[in-house]
């Protein structure tokens, strides 16, 4: 497997495109991803309860396992719209379905950005008809999805398997209101594997458990949170099964995948300057490992102090302390980058140059050794800074 | 009962000092409360796992439901210290046993600070010997409590109770590592009623849940947390019994003196510059109101939104919407300070210029009315600045 240059539609007879539409000020605001064959789905929502109208709509066109496009807007979430917000978001299905000339059955639809307004349908409806199915700008697509976002979040994997050279690329957007909950964040999968929606929806849930599910900006689960995943075979593979060297390989593609979009999220946290990757080992389990893992990243004293770049590790093991999970507190070691600075939970000497050294990375590494089993998991999030609360305070409804 | 001027020493036999020993640059850091007699007592304590030292020693005193003294210092948690630290919270009482001729047995001892350094023993002696067990600066014991906090936090009540008048006083400190779960922040509260330590401590697990343990500052629980009461019986009353109007005069004077204080900690959490109250009503029980209004006070988005005056409602009910309580979605009202801002979910039109002035006082108010039932709950947070990332990115372990 490799990582190769390319959009999320470098799969096979994929197709995308991302415009201005108007439901922003400058950016581009509405996208589309098509295959130009009913392709194999899957997909994960949000598990807040109060859900927006777009997770409704398309929870109902997923139900049969296929789906033949995506269209997404930025700069208006559709929550909290009511039986509007639910017509509106069918009427835009709808738009598509016509454009396109496929079932609306076979059309997700998400949305993302402000809480409470009536999606301006003239507008929707004017930038459906710009919008080009085939021979668009593809790489636009991961702009149009964006909100306080200062990247797009693009990646592409291929492999050899069953006979064929298989792609699958993804995209997504973060980057407040993070911290997804057996869901994720918006984010939009394709591959021209062969391979059924079954298959593919146990992926995607085994996959976003240790990779979507563990990144966390700052607590807060979002109304609109989805994940698709498009399959549309045309790379002319035998059909994946389970259990075999093929799905292995698949797996590892989508490993990766749903592994570096979720970092790359976590990475453009609102305000972040730096990632923050904890890995928690010596658990007796791996879901204890990552609930450990995910409450350290999460730490607001554990954010702040990395922003401010001190080895403050009173913090972090306070964290792992109030974890709900069952540890031992007095045989805990913790490291910051290759600095260990915690040894059976009583802090030891260590280098402070190289220590600023570490602390001074793009990337700071958390790692906590429990010594109580074999079992390990990670979590990703990111520094708490001034500009967080700047774009949070200054933000107006 | 009525809210009157004093200090944790107003309540009969009482007596406190605060004083500088060292611990701290410059301001007080170690202080003192004595009861000329032994006192019933109760105490709560931190659930975080990871438990400082003097939370294991306090704990085996107050075993028999009988303290006399309370020695704290700040500067210094004694967390993450091993063996050296148990034997010096230990000597600590020790000390004080010796300076007070009581038994240690009867000393509860609390540290709070830094996590991971060792006490300076040779400053808690010689400061321990400067400590006047009577007549001396009873509210500098507020004052040598603090940490990062910016005020003193102190309330005294009285009351009629069983023939004679009962006094209540109580302090705390705040004001980062706030999130307590079923303990709370360094809390001591003093009365002379007559009271077995039984009722004591069924009212302090009582009160705290719906006080101290619905504050959040930042979401972590901290290893020091303690709360301990002293009751000496010295105001003469006939001691209180459950089930009677005393009893109940009594609770609504211990209420009034942990939600005070609570407030207070709320209040002036780390960078603060508003309380928030977060009401809600139409649960379908307490707890499950009580779960809500603590998970939107601790939300960040909203934190923020209150710091920047914006009536985000869209963030509250995301907030509500992951709270884990199950909610009807479609049903819940929300108001900030005298302005109903969401009707049944969805978005009403509300006056700007009141609103400005509801989001400019000291405390603001939000309501939620989820109307499913009939029980509400309450919690106390404060909005998230760029000061709180200052005090906490500039702090250096």
């Amino acid at each position: 497997m490799k990582i190769i240059d390319g959009t999320i539609a470098t799969p096979k007879g994929f197709h995308a495109d991302g415009i201005h539409c108007g439901l922003k000020k400058k950016k581009k605001d509405l996208g589309l991803i098509y295959s130009d064959t009913v392709a194999q789905a899957a997909a994960v929502f949000t598990t807040n309860q109060v859900k927006a109208a777009p997770i409704f709509v398309t929870k109902e066109a997923i139900m049969d396992g296929q789906l033949q496009a995506i269209l997404v807007n930025s700069g208006n979430a559709n929550a909290c719209t009511g039986n509007q917000g639910l017509e509106d978001a069918q009427a835009t299905q709808e738009y598509i379905a016509e454009k396109l000339e496929i079932s609306h059955k076979n059309i997700a639809v998400a949305s993302t950005g402000i809480i409470g307004k009536l999606l301006d349908m003239e507008k929707i409806q004017s930038g459906i008809e710009q919008l080009s199915e085939i021979g668009g700008n593809a790489t636009g697509f991961a702009e149009a999805i964006l909100t306080t976002d200062t990247t797009k979040k693009e990646v592409v994997v291929e492999a050899e398997i069953g006979g064929a050279l298989v792609k699958m690329a993804g995209v997504a957007k973060g980057s407040g209101m993070i911290h997804p909950n057996m869901a994720t964040m918006l984010s939009f999968i394709t591959t021209d594997a062969a391979i059924s929606s079954q298959l593919l929806q146990e992926l995607l849930a085994e996959k976003t458990e240790v990779t979507f599910n563990q990144i966390t900006v700052d607590g807060d689960t979002s109304t609109n949170d989805m994940v698709v995943v498009l399959a549309n075979g045309q790379a002319g593979n035998t059909e994946i099964q389970l259990g075999t060297s093929d799905y292995e390989i698949f797996r590892q593609m989508f490993h990766c995948v749903c592994g570096t979009l979720a970092k790359m999220i976590a990475k453009d946290g609102e305000g972040a300057t730096k990632l923050i990757e904890v890995e928690v080992s010596g658990a007796l389990d791996t879901l204890s490992a990552r609930m450990i893992a995910k409450k350290v990243v999460g730490s607001s004293l554990v954010k702040t102090a990395i922003f401010g770049s001190d080895p403050n590790w009173g913090r972090i093991i306070c964290a792992v302390g109030y974890s709900d999970v069952v540890v031992n507190p007095m045989t805990i070691d913790i490291s910051l980058g290759n600095q260990l600075v915690l040894k059976d939970s009583q802090p030891v000497d260590f280098d402070k140059e190289a220590m600023q050294e570490e602390l001074a990375k793009e990337t700071v590494f958390i790692k906590i050794d429990l010594k109580q089993g074999e079992a390990s998991g990670m979590a990703w999030g990111c520094d708490l800074t001034y500009k967080y609360v700047e774009i949070n305070a200054l933000y107006h409804t």
